[in-house]
Protein backbone atom coordinates (compact mmCIF):
# COMPACT_ATOMS: atom_id res chain seq x y z
CA UNK A 1 0.00 0.00 0.00
CA UNK A 2 2.68 2.46 1.04
CA UNK A 3 4.39 1.99 -2.83
CA UNK A 4 0.86 2.46 -4.26
CA UNK A 5 0.35 5.67 -2.14
CA UNK A 6 3.69 7.01 -3.64
CA UNK A 7 2.57 6.29 -7.16
CA UNK A 8 -0.75 8.05 -6.34
CA UNK A 9 1.24 11.05 -4.71
CA UNK A 10 -1.19 10.24 -1.55
CA UNK A 11 -0.50 9.72 2.21
CA UNK A 12 -0.71 5.75 2.91
CA UNK A 13 -3.27 7.10 5.31
CA UNK A 14 -5.27 8.97 2.66
CA UNK A 15 -5.30 5.85 0.47
CA UNK A 16 -6.40 3.52 3.60
CA UNK A 17 -9.13 5.85 4.04
CA UNK A 18 -10.62 4.94 0.82
CA UNK A 19 -9.78 1.41 0.49
CA UNK A 20 -9.24 -1.21 3.03
CA UNK A 21 -6.11 -2.97 1.01
CA UNK A 22 -4.90 -3.88 -2.32
CA UNK A 23 -7.67 -6.54 -3.11
CA UNK A 24 -9.83 -3.64 -2.77
CA UNK A 25 -7.88 -1.44 -4.93
CA UNK A 26 -7.03 -4.32 -7.71
CA UNK A 27 -11.42 -4.48 -7.44
CA UNK A 28 -12.48 -1.28 -7.88
CA UNK A 29 -9.69 -1.00 -10.97
CA UNK A 30 -11.66 -4.22 -12.29
CA UNK A 31 -14.83 -2.95 -11.37
CA UNK A 32 -14.55 0.54 -13.21
CA UNK A 33 -13.62 -1.02 -16.46
CA UNK A 34 -16.37 -3.07 -16.70
CA UNK A 35 -18.56 -0.08 -16.07
CA UNK A 36 -16.84 1.30 -18.96
CA UNK A 37 -17.64 -1.61 -20.93
CA UNK A 38 -21.53 -0.69 -19.84
CA UNK A 39 -21.45 2.09 -20.52
CA UNK A 40 -19.78 1.31 -24.55
CA UNK A 41 -22.68 -1.06 -24.76
CA UNK A 42 -25.32 1.42 -24.17
CA UNK A 43 -23.85 4.06 -25.69
CA UNK A 44 -23.68 1.52 -29.03
CA UNK A 45 -27.15 0.85 -28.54
CA UNK A 46 -28.25 4.55 -28.09
CA UNK A 47 -26.25 5.95 -31.27
CA UNK A 48 -26.67 3.00 -33.83
CA UNK A 49 -30.15 0.59 -35.16
CA UNK A 50 -26.99 -1.81 -36.59
CA UNK A 51 -25.38 -4.76 -35.24
CA UNK A 52 -22.20 -4.51 -37.27
CA UNK A 53 -21.98 -0.56 -36.19
CA UNK A 54 -22.93 -1.73 -32.24
CA UNK A 55 -21.00 -4.64 -32.00
CA UNK A 56 -17.76 -2.56 -33.72
CA UNK A 57 -18.17 0.22 -31.87
CA UNK A 58 -18.39 -2.11 -28.34
CA UNK A 59 -15.39 -4.06 -29.69
CA UNK A 60 -12.94 -0.84 -30.62
CA UNK A 61 -14.12 0.66 -27.26
CA UNK A 62 -13.04 -2.43 -25.13
CA UNK A 63 -9.63 -2.88 -26.75
CA UNK A 64 -9.55 1.55 -26.20
CA UNK A 65 -10.09 0.75 -22.36
CA UNK A 66 -7.47 -2.28 -22.04
CA UNK A 67 -5.09 -0.66 -24.05
CA UNK A 68 -5.19 3.38 -22.88
CA UNK A 69 -6.25 3.51 -19.26
CA UNK A 70 -3.88 2.67 -16.58
CA UNK A 71 -5.94 0.31 -14.61
CA UNK A 72 -7.79 -1.48 -17.55
CA UNK A 73 -5.30 -4.17 -18.32
CA UNK A 74 -4.87 -5.21 -14.96
CA UNK A 75 -8.72 -5.30 -14.50
CA UNK A 76 -9.68 -7.30 -17.38
CA UNK A 77 -6.26 -10.20 -16.99
CA UNK A 78 -5.84 -10.17 -13.65
CA UNK A 79 -9.17 -11.77 -11.83
CA UNK A 80 -7.83 -14.35 -10.46
CA UNK A 81 -5.76 -12.19 -8.02
CA UNK A 82 -8.94 -11.28 -6.56
CA UNK A 83 -9.62 -12.99 -2.91
CA UNK A 84 -12.88 -15.48 -3.57
CA UNK A 85 -15.60 -12.66 -2.73
CA UNK A 86 -14.65 -9.86 -4.82
CA UNK A 87 -13.51 -12.19 -7.28
CA UNK A 88 -16.99 -14.08 -7.69
CA UNK A 89 -18.65 -10.41 -7.99
CA UNK A 90 -16.37 -9.13 -10.90
CA UNK A 91 -17.34 -12.84 -12.50
CA UNK A 92 -20.81 -12.32 -12.30
CA UNK A 93 -20.82 -8.26 -13.89
CA UNK A 94 -18.04 -9.69 -16.47
CA UNK A 95 -20.32 -12.74 -17.82
CA UNK A 96 -23.08 -9.80 -17.76
CA UNK A 97 -21.32 -7.72 -20.11
CA UNK A 98 -20.18 -11.00 -22.38
CA UNK A 99 -23.88 -11.55 -22.66
CA UNK A 100 -24.60 -7.75 -23.68
CA UNK A 101 -21.90 -8.45 -26.15
CA UNK A 102 -23.41 -11.77 -27.47
CA UNK A 103 -27.25 -9.76 -27.85
CA UNK A 104 -25.68 -7.65 -30.39
CA UNK A 105 -24.37 -10.54 -32.23
CA UNK A 106 -27.68 -12.34 -31.95
CA UNK A 107 -29.72 -9.39 -32.98
CA UNK A 108 -27.76 -9.33 -35.77
CA UNK A 109 -28.28 -12.67 -36.51
CA UNK A 110 -32.46 -12.28 -36.35
CA UNK A 111 -32.13 -9.46 -38.26
CA UNK A 112 -29.76 -10.85 -40.99
CA UNK A 113 -26.75 -8.67 -40.71
CA UNK A 114 -24.52 -11.33 -39.82
CA UNK A 115 -24.07 -15.16 -41.13
CA UNK A 116 -25.27 -17.88 -38.96
CA UNK A 117 -22.85 -18.38 -36.57
CA UNK A 118 -22.83 -19.55 -32.69
CA UNK A 119 -23.14 -16.47 -31.17
CA UNK A 120 -21.43 -17.63 -27.52
CA UNK A 121 -18.57 -19.28 -29.77
CA UNK A 122 -17.73 -16.20 -31.32
CA UNK A 123 -18.49 -13.28 -29.09
CA UNK A 124 -15.48 -15.49 -26.76
CA UNK A 125 -13.46 -15.41 -29.75
CA UNK A 126 -13.88 -11.58 -30.49
CA UNK A 127 -13.86 -11.09 -26.53
CA UNK A 128 -10.53 -13.24 -26.68
CA UNK A 129 -8.71 -11.69 -29.18
CA UNK A 130 -9.53 -8.05 -27.87
CA UNK A 131 -8.67 -9.24 -24.52
CA UNK A 132 -5.37 -10.29 -25.90
CA UNK A 133 -3.63 -6.94 -27.06
CA UNK A 134 -3.29 -6.27 -23.46
CA UNK A 135 -0.55 -8.90 -23.73
CA UNK A 136 1.38 -7.45 -26.66
CA UNK A 137 0.76 -3.57 -27.20
CA UNK A 138 3.48 -0.92 -26.57
CA UNK A 139 2.47 2.16 -26.97
CA UNK A 140 5.42 3.14 -27.57
CA UNK A 141 4.98 1.19 -31.17
CA UNK A 142 3.85 5.03 -32.57
CA UNK A 143 0.08 3.14 -32.61
CA UNK A 144 -2.31 3.94 -30.64
CA UNK A 145 -5.32 1.66 -28.60
CA UNK A 146 -7.86 3.79 -30.74
CA UNK A 147 -5.80 2.83 -34.18
CA UNK A 148 -5.86 -1.02 -33.04
CA UNK A 149 -9.02 -1.54 -31.48
CA UNK A 150 -10.51 0.17 -34.79
CA UNK A 151 -8.38 -2.35 -36.88
CA UNK A 152 -9.53 -5.25 -34.44
CA UNK A 153 -13.20 -4.39 -34.15
CA UNK A 154 -13.43 -3.89 -38.40
CA UNK A 155 -11.50 -7.58 -38.96
CA UNK A 156 -13.73 -9.33 -36.22
CA UNK A 157 -17.10 -7.61 -37.26
CA UNK A 158 -16.39 -8.70 -40.93
CA UNK A 159 -16.19 -12.10 -39.85
CA UNK A 160 -19.99 -12.90 -39.47
CA UNK A 161 -20.96 -10.01 -41.85
CA UNK A 162 -23.49 -11.20 -44.34
CA UNK A 163 -22.07 -8.47 -46.69
CA UNK A 164 -18.22 -7.77 -45.52
CA UNK A 165 -17.16 -4.72 -46.77
CA UNK A 166 -13.59 -4.61 -48.76
CA UNK A 167 -11.01 -3.81 -47.16
CA UNK A 168 -9.99 -0.21 -45.72
CA UNK A 169 -6.58 0.92 -45.71
CA UNK A 170 -4.93 -0.93 -43.32
CA UNK A 171 -3.16 -0.57 -40.08
CA UNK A 172 1.12 -0.91 -39.75
CA UNK A 173 1.57 -2.49 -37.04
CA UNK A 174 5.61 -0.89 -36.25
CA UNK A 175 8.25 -4.12 -36.76
CA UNK A 176 11.74 -4.42 -36.12
CA UNK A 177 12.91 -5.05 -39.54
CA UNK A 178 14.10 -8.62 -38.10
CA UNK A 179 10.53 -9.29 -38.13
CA UNK A 180 9.92 -9.46 -42.15
CA UNK A 181 13.46 -11.44 -42.74
CA UNK A 182 13.62 -14.46 -40.38
CA UNK A 183 13.43 -17.40 -42.54
CA UNK A 184 10.29 -19.28 -41.02
CA UNK B 1 8.30 -32.11 -7.63
CA UNK B 2 6.70 -35.28 -5.21
CA UNK B 3 3.28 -34.35 -6.31
CA UNK B 4 4.13 -34.51 -10.23
CA UNK B 5 5.92 -37.72 -10.14
CA UNK B 6 3.18 -39.09 -7.89
CA UNK B 7 0.90 -38.21 -10.54
CA UNK B 8 2.49 -39.04 -13.09
CA UNK B 9 3.08 -42.99 -10.95
CA UNK B 10 6.69 -42.05 -10.77
CA UNK B 11 9.38 -41.79 -8.05
CA UNK B 12 10.70 -39.37 -7.33
CA UNK B 13 13.73 -40.29 -8.43
CA UNK B 14 12.71 -41.22 -11.45
CA UNK B 15 11.70 -37.66 -12.45
CA UNK B 16 14.88 -36.29 -11.62
CA UNK B 17 16.68 -38.37 -13.91
CA UNK B 18 14.66 -36.54 -16.53
CA UNK B 19 14.21 -32.87 -15.26
CA UNK B 20 16.11 -30.93 -12.64
CA UNK B 21 12.79 -29.23 -11.08
CA UNK B 22 9.79 -27.86 -11.86
CA UNK B 23 10.89 -25.01 -14.23
CA UNK B 24 12.11 -27.25 -16.31
CA UNK B 25 9.05 -29.58 -16.68
CA UNK B 26 7.41 -26.73 -17.53
CA UNK B 27 9.62 -25.34 -19.87
CA UNK B 28 9.59 -28.87 -21.62
CA UNK B 29 5.51 -28.58 -21.89
CA UNK B 30 6.15 -25.40 -23.94
CA UNK B 31 8.26 -26.46 -25.87
CA UNK B 32 6.69 -29.37 -26.51
CA UNK B 33 3.76 -27.22 -27.94
CA UNK B 34 5.60 -25.21 -29.73
CA UNK B 35 6.32 -28.04 -31.93
CA UNK B 36 3.68 -29.63 -32.41
CA UNK B 37 2.21 -26.12 -33.47
CA UNK B 38 5.39 -25.76 -36.17
CA UNK B 39 4.23 -29.25 -37.01
CA UNK B 40 0.86 -27.96 -37.95
CA UNK B 41 2.55 -25.63 -40.00
CA UNK B 42 4.62 -27.87 -42.05
CA UNK B 43 1.90 -29.94 -42.67
CA UNK B 44 -0.81 -27.26 -43.84
CA UNK B 45 2.12 -26.28 -46.24
CA UNK B 46 2.42 -29.34 -47.60
CA UNK B 47 -1.73 -30.30 -47.38
CA UNK B 48 -2.61 -27.81 -49.37
CA UNK B 49 -0.76 -24.52 -51.57
CA UNK B 50 -4.16 -22.24 -50.50
CA UNK B 51 -3.55 -19.58 -47.92
CA UNK B 52 -7.08 -19.98 -46.83
CA UNK B 53 -7.13 -23.44 -46.35
CA UNK B 54 -3.34 -23.56 -44.44
CA UNK B 55 -4.13 -20.66 -42.42
CA UNK B 56 -7.55 -22.49 -40.83
CA UNK B 57 -5.70 -25.69 -40.80
CA UNK B 58 -3.09 -23.60 -38.56
CA UNK B 59 -5.27 -22.22 -36.25
CA UNK B 60 -7.72 -25.18 -36.39
CA UNK B 61 -4.80 -27.63 -34.97
CA UNK B 62 -3.89 -24.64 -32.39
CA UNK B 63 -6.71 -24.23 -30.55
CA UNK B 64 -7.00 -28.03 -30.44
CA UNK B 65 -3.07 -28.64 -28.92
CA UNK B 66 -4.39 -25.88 -25.96
CA UNK B 67 -7.52 -27.89 -25.52
CA UNK B 68 -6.81 -31.29 -26.06
CA UNK B 69 -3.57 -31.85 -24.21
CA UNK B 70 -3.00 -32.03 -20.84
CA UNK B 71 0.00 -29.46 -21.59
CA UNK B 72 -1.65 -27.26 -24.06
CA UNK B 73 -2.66 -24.55 -22.14
CA UNK B 74 -0.18 -24.21 -19.27
CA UNK B 75 2.18 -24.36 -22.42
CA UNK B 76 1.14 -21.57 -23.89
CA UNK B 77 -0.31 -19.12 -21.44
CA UNK B 78 2.33 -19.47 -18.43
CA UNK B 79 5.61 -18.15 -19.96
CA UNK B 80 5.72 -15.69 -17.30
CA UNK B 81 6.29 -18.43 -15.03
CA UNK B 82 9.44 -19.29 -16.35
CA UNK B 83 12.98 -17.82 -15.14
CA UNK B 84 14.59 -16.09 -17.04
CA UNK B 85 16.68 -18.19 -19.34
CA UNK B 86 14.22 -20.33 -19.96
CA UNK B 87 11.38 -17.88 -20.77
CA UNK B 88 13.53 -16.49 -23.48
CA UNK B 89 13.98 -19.65 -25.23
CA UNK B 90 10.34 -20.40 -25.63
CA UNK B 91 9.55 -16.37 -26.30
CA UNK B 92 12.09 -16.61 -29.37
CA UNK B 93 10.54 -20.29 -30.00
CA UNK B 94 7.07 -18.38 -29.88
CA UNK B 95 7.86 -15.52 -32.20
CA UNK B 96 9.06 -17.73 -34.97
CA UNK B 97 5.48 -19.37 -35.28
CA UNK B 98 4.10 -16.19 -34.92
CA UNK B 99 6.12 -15.43 -37.90
CA UNK B 100 5.17 -18.81 -39.45
CA UNK B 101 1.50 -17.46 -39.34
CA UNK B 102 1.91 -14.08 -40.13
CA UNK B 103 3.65 -15.36 -43.24
CA UNK B 104 0.58 -17.80 -44.59
CA UNK B 105 -1.50 -14.03 -44.00
CA UNK B 106 1.05 -12.28 -45.52
CA UNK B 107 0.73 -14.58 -48.26
CA UNK B 108 -2.61 -14.78 -49.20
CA UNK B 109 -2.81 -11.07 -49.05
CA UNK B 110 -0.51 -11.30 -52.14
CA UNK B 111 -2.22 -13.77 -53.85
CA UNK B 112 -5.42 -12.22 -53.78
CA UNK B 113 -7.27 -14.82 -51.34
CA UNK B 114 -7.11 -12.24 -48.16
CA UNK B 115 -8.17 -8.12 -48.53
CA UNK B 116 -5.26 -6.19 -47.84
CA UNK B 117 -4.87 -5.92 -43.66
CA UNK B 118 -1.99 -6.05 -41.63
CA UNK B 119 -1.01 -8.91 -41.29
CA UNK B 120 0.81 -8.58 -38.10
CA UNK B 121 -2.30 -7.50 -36.16
CA UNK B 122 -4.52 -9.97 -37.59
CA UNK B 123 -2.05 -12.74 -36.92
CA UNK B 124 -2.13 -11.76 -33.40
CA UNK B 125 -5.98 -11.08 -33.03
CA UNK B 126 -6.23 -14.30 -34.59
CA UNK B 127 -3.67 -16.35 -31.90
CA UNK B 128 -5.06 -13.93 -29.46
CA UNK B 129 -8.68 -15.18 -30.09
CA UNK B 130 -7.18 -18.90 -30.16
CA UNK B 131 -5.14 -18.73 -27.05
CA UNK B 132 -7.98 -17.25 -25.20
CA UNK B 133 -10.34 -20.17 -25.47
CA UNK B 134 -7.93 -22.25 -23.02
CA UNK B 135 -9.95 -19.94 -20.62
CA UNK B 136 -13.03 -20.81 -21.21
CA UNK B 137 -13.21 -24.08 -22.82
CA UNK B 138 -14.84 -27.01 -20.65
CA UNK B 139 -14.59 -30.33 -21.94
CA UNK B 140 -17.21 -31.03 -19.92
CA UNK B 141 -19.88 -28.95 -22.22
CA UNK B 142 -20.00 -32.15 -24.98
CA UNK B 143 -18.09 -29.86 -27.28
CA UNK B 144 -14.63 -31.31 -28.15
CA UNK B 145 -11.32 -28.79 -28.86
CA UNK B 146 -11.87 -29.74 -32.49
CA UNK B 147 -15.16 -28.53 -32.29
CA UNK B 148 -14.11 -25.54 -31.24
CA UNK B 149 -10.88 -25.12 -32.93
CA UNK B 150 -12.85 -25.96 -36.53
CA UNK B 151 -15.25 -23.01 -35.44
CA UNK B 152 -13.13 -20.35 -34.36
CA UNK B 153 -10.90 -21.30 -37.25
CA UNK B 154 -13.44 -20.62 -39.99
CA UNK B 155 -14.66 -17.75 -38.31
CA UNK B 156 -10.91 -16.03 -37.96
CA UNK B 157 -10.19 -17.12 -41.67
CA UNK B 158 -13.37 -15.59 -42.73
CA UNK B 159 -12.80 -12.18 -41.54
CA UNK B 160 -9.92 -11.65 -43.90
CA UNK B 161 -11.29 -13.94 -46.80
CA UNK B 162 -11.56 -11.97 -49.95
CA UNK B 163 -14.75 -13.84 -50.89
CA UNK B 164 -15.94 -15.39 -47.78
CA UNK B 165 -18.00 -18.16 -47.88
CA UNK B 166 -21.55 -18.52 -46.17
CA UNK B 167 -22.55 -19.91 -42.57
CA UNK B 168 -21.61 -23.87 -42.09
CA UNK B 169 -24.10 -25.44 -39.88
CA UNK B 170 -22.82 -24.06 -36.65
CA UNK B 171 -21.86 -24.85 -33.52
CA UNK B 172 -23.58 -24.79 -30.74
CA UNK B 173 -21.89 -24.31 -26.82
CA UNK B 174 -23.69 -25.78 -24.21
CA UNK B 175 -25.03 -23.36 -22.20
CA UNK B 176 -26.80 -22.92 -18.74
CA UNK B 177 -30.66 -21.73 -19.44
CA UNK B 178 -30.11 -18.51 -17.56
CA UNK B 179 -27.19 -17.87 -20.31
CA UNK B 180 -30.15 -17.23 -22.95
CA UNK B 181 -32.66 -15.28 -20.31
CA UNK B 182 -30.91 -12.99 -18.52
CA UNK B 183 -31.47 -9.55 -19.33
CA UNK B 184 -28.57 -7.35 -20.27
Amino acid sequence: MREIAEAADLSPANLYHYFRGKDEILYYCQDRTLDRLFSAVAHARRTSRHAGERLGAVLASHARTLLDDVEGATAHLEVGALPPMLRGRVVIKRDRYERAVRRIVSDGIAGGEFIRVDPALVTRAMLGAVNWTATWFRPEGGTTGADVGAAIADFLVRGISARPRAARQPLRLVHAPRDEQEPT
